[in-house]
Parts: C-alpha cells; structure tokens; sequence
C-alpha cells in the first residue's frame, strides 16, 4: 500500500468530520479496460466473497447444476453469503439431501448465535457456495473428503475459472485461505472488475461460460433474497436495481456490481476493511451508474445515512465523498 | 485531516496484508508537554467515552459522591462502558433508587438486545455516566430534567472540567451529541492526552481535584469489570496492568490510559474509527510503556493477535505496526 488511496467515505457527528475511509475503486469492461477509476487498482487484494459469482460459474457450466435440477433459489444460493435465515438453511439442507451430503460434509465451521452458542454449518453465510463445491465434486465424480482444498478437482477448476474471467495468470495469483476454509484469492482491482464485467457482458465469453455467467447474474437478480438475507445491503442494492445490475460484498469492505445494462464491472476495497464504507461507496455508485434512484437507495439507509443516538435524534452521517457520484457518473477525473 | 496518519494496525491474510488502520497517537506528561506522539494530534477529535473518568470528576469533587455514599463500583460504573450485564444492570439501578431515581430518568435511550428486542435504559452502556450526571443534579439542587443539555448547571460543571484537565479554553472546545445524547465534546489528541496525564499524576491540581482524580482511577482499577465486562479489552488491559496503568476506549476508534507509575496520559484515534484497531494499538502501548508483559496481552488476545477461520485454523493475524512498540518504548521518534 504505498500510494494513498482517496478518502470515499466520511461519518460527521456535529461539524467535525468523526471518521473517514480511503479506498479505491475499478470499473471496467469485458474486454479488460478500465472506464474509470480511482486510488491504486493494481496492488493485489483479497476480493473474499465477492467473487463468489465467479466460484459458480464451473458448477453449473459443468453440468453439475443441471445435472442435480439446481433451483433458481439453489444457484442464487451458491453465490451468496447469506444471513443463514430459516429459509436459507433450509433450502441449503434440502439441497445436501439431494447430493447425498449432510451438514457433516461441509468444510465451512459452524458460526455463533446471538447467544453466543454455536449454530450448524448449513447456517454458515458460505453454506451455498460450499454445497455448490460438493456438487461440483459429485458430478465430477471426485473425493468429497477435502474439496475445499487448492489442489483437489474441484478448486483447480474453480481457479483456473476465476483467472480467465479476471485476465490474469493462475500462478500469478495469491491464495490463501478463507474464514470458511476455502481458497482466498488475490488479485488487482483491475482485475475483479474486469471479471465482473464478463458476467455483465459475457458477449465475448465460450458459449458454455456465457450461458452460466448470464444464469448465475440472472439468479442472484431474481431470488435476492437468497443471496444475502432480510434487511442486507446486497439484497436492497439488487431489489433497487430492477434487473439492471448484480451487487456482492466481501469481508475486509469489498464490493463488486456487475452493471448488465451498460455492460460494465466495478469492484471497491475499502483500506481499512470496513463494510459500512464498502456499502455505502457501493451505494453512490449504483445510483451514478445504474439507474436507481438515489431516493430509493437513501430510504433504504444506504446512502447519506444519518447517524442517530439512541433516543433516535440525528447527530450526524455517513455518506460518500461528494466528488464520488459526480465523477463516476460521468466518468470524469478521480480527484 | 490534511495531513496523513501512518498505519498503526495491519491485518494479513497468507503472505498479503488484506486492511490497513492510520491513526495519530499523543503521550504527554502532566504539564501539558508532549513526550511522545505520531501522526496529526492538533486536529479536534471526539474523544467520546474515552473522556468518562474526566465527565465523573465532579461528581467526586463536588461532594456528590460522598453525600451518596457512593460505593467504589458505582465510581467505577460512573467511568464505564459496561456491557449491560445482569450485576451491572443490577448496580446501575440500586443506585438509581438511592437518588429517588429510575430508568425513565436516564435520557439514554434503550439499546437493543441480541435478539434485537429492546432493553431496558440501565443496560445502556453509560447508564453508570448517567446515574452519575442524576447524582450531581440532585446534590447541586438542580432539576433532573434535562440533566444532559449542555447549558444545564451539570454539564456546564462538567464540561468546565473536562477543559481545564484538557487544557483548553471551553469555548474553543466543539461540543456535538453522544450516541447516548449527553454531549460529545471535541479536542486535540495532545489535549486530551494531557487530560489523562493529569489523571495519572494529579499532583498539579487543587487538592479537592487531585482527590477525586486518584479516587476514580483508584475505583477504575480496583473495579475493572465494572468499566467494561467479562471479555472486553478494557477490563483485560487494567486487569494485566495490575495497577499501573487505566485505559478507557471511546466509540469510532479512540483509546486512552492513564499510566499511573510513569505519571503519563495516552490518547490515540483510529482515523477509520476501528475499535479492533485501537484495541491493538493501546495494548501495543501499554505493554512498551507499562509494567505489563506483552505475553499476557497476547494470552488476552490484545497483540498480535491470529486471525482464526470457522474451522480454527490461523489464516492470518492482526498486529501492531512493527515500529510502534520500539518507538514507543523508548520514547524514540516515530517515523
């Protein structure tokens, strides 16, 4: 991290600015250039959940997903991180039945409750996606034991995928290891960007990846509720955007949008890691690119958020940089 | 923020750093002088509840606390930002009664339980501040209303000493409004490092001052569960200190100690307002300037701390900037 990256996020409280988070921010498109940018896109990051999207697109250009009749729901699933709701775990369990899995095969741990007290791996936010791994593993007809790691069929697959989409040499590729056990890798802004932009605009993609690409985007687009959970960012980012783009975040404040109507990918890392500044960047960018209206994107708290107290008067906010919206939308100068 | 802060705390991921946290850091002595410091400490911060003990020295001063015969816990709890657990609930609202009090006259809101279901007032955790605010208000003679307005004849007192321990003119201090609506005043790191110093060695001060400034510090560090609570880092550090030294965090990045034995006071702010990052950094700290083994911090999992997965194994680790604990340690420059 030598060069300094702007600062796109800024909580007031009085007249002070209180907090403020640098970062930078790619867009791209499928060809690998980049429309806009700002702060250091080329140092590599740790993109985390975010490419989940990418993880995918082998299960089902594959055939495993058709294979095993994967739902609408059950594709969006393996691109989520999911709040592990009753629905989602449900759904997750049916799906393990119906490879002949059980919660016992998934590598991811168990998380805590509220209480403190541990839940079951179906209930992990990575729960889809590794039952997305163990059908992969099924119709390839591998280990089940050990599919999460670098070296099993499964992952060199996966790999490989994620290095084509984002243009990018698989050796030249940092992985490390995920909070759910499975392959974490690294990558320049440039590149997530660039991959997400393939999923917007597969148009230049094999045929059989074209068609995952669009059916994967096409799920999380319709079933957003699975790819996050009641009352996440992600699922009201893609519920406003109507179709016209995908959202996902990742750990360490990275977000990504894949922006299908003007087939453009963008990916944001927060320095600092935080989630409230990756969304709320994400957010000014959804509304300057895509069209939703920044009306309905502040009503659902998730640009020029006011900060409260606890007797619920305003004493502050959270918002973007005023320079984001401005320069993004008209793909001018990053400050 | 014109100027920029170096990066304090660091987390990796495999062989990458994966976030990054700047911060700025003053240590000064009693007579205002800066013995140590890094990065912007001229800038106003909000200090938040890093200012607590400074906010309960009029209790004490004033005779509130002794026509109360307030209980070493409750001087404690008047300095704390406790977790709402059942003794501190329980201490909160016998003190309450004591004063013809109860919950409705918190003006604290009621924070949220993890079920998401509202608590009561007394589990805010500054119903101890707040109980401390009543106690004054009933001593002075003043209503109990509106005991949290900034021109009430409490907070006037209050932010009155707040000043003359920061050295710094009243109004030249910006005053905003706390998550718990009291007022949040503003000042430099230098200031407010100053403040703390004066708590450790409060030898310069008016003898009435000098008493409550060793009997609160006193309550602090004999009470540490009531300052925070089972698991929180500030109980932990004042535990380890074993007397040394009192730390007290603040929301949105701040940290503070009081190292008693070196008659110092340590203010630092997390330019991204991340307590996991000010956490790391004041343990850092208080194991280079304090009698407090840095094996115990790390045993508290206050340095260096491994970065666990959902399956337990170390895939990373969040540390402190190589540099700190060697500058810090010998008062040396920071680069």
């Amino acid at each position: 991290m030598d060069r300094l990256n702007p600062v796109l996020v800024e909580l007031t409280r009085g007249d002070l600015v209180e907090s403020q988070h640098r970062g930078a921010i790619a867009i791209a498109d499928a060809g690998g250039r980049i429309v806009w940018s700002c702060g250091d896109i080329a140092r590599p990051i740790y993109p985390r959940s975010a490419v989940k999207m990418l993880q995918a697109l082998m299960l089902v250009e594959s055939g495993a997903a058709d294979a095993y009749g994967l739902s609408t729901e059950e594709l969006a699933l393996a691109c989520a991180s999911h709040s592990g709701e009753p629905f989602h775990v449900v759904a997750v369990r049916a799906w393990l039945g119906r490879i002949d899995c059980d919660d016992a095969c998934l590598a991811c741990g168990a998380p805590l409750g509220a209480d403190g007290q541990p839940l079951t791996r179906a209930h992990h936010n990575c729960s889809g996606k590794h039952t997305g791994f163990l059908t992969l593993a099924r119709h390839l007809g591998a280990d089940i034991a050990g599919y999460q790691q670098p070296d099993h069929p499964v992952q060199r697959r996966v790999l490989a995928t994620i290095a084509e989409m984002a243009g990018i040499e698989r050796d030249s590729m940092p992985v490390a290891i995920d909070g759910c056990t499975a392959p974490a890798v690294a990558m320049p802004l440039a590149n997530l960007a660039t991959a997400l932009a393939r999923i917007a605009d597969p148009s230049q993609l094999a045929p059989e990846r074209a068609a995952a690409a669009h059916r994967l985007d096409a799920a999380v687009k319709a079933r957003p509720l699975y790819v996050a959970g009641t009352g996440r960012a992600c699922t009201a980012m893609i519920e406003a955007a109507a179709g016209a783009a995908s959202v996902k975040t990742g750990a360490e404040g990275v977000y990504v949008a894949a922006l299908t109507d003007r087939g453009l990918g963008v990916a944001l890392k927060i320095d600092d890691g935080a989630a409230r500044a990756a969304e709320t960047a994400m957010a000014a960018i959804l509304a300057a690119t895509a069209p939703v209206s920044e009306t309905a994107l502040t009503t659902l708290g998730l640009t020029a958020t006011p900060l409260l107290n606890s007797a619920g008067a305003v004493v502050g906010a959270r918002r973007a940089a005023s320079w984001l919206p401005e320069t993004v939308g008209g793909l001018s100068t990053c400050p």
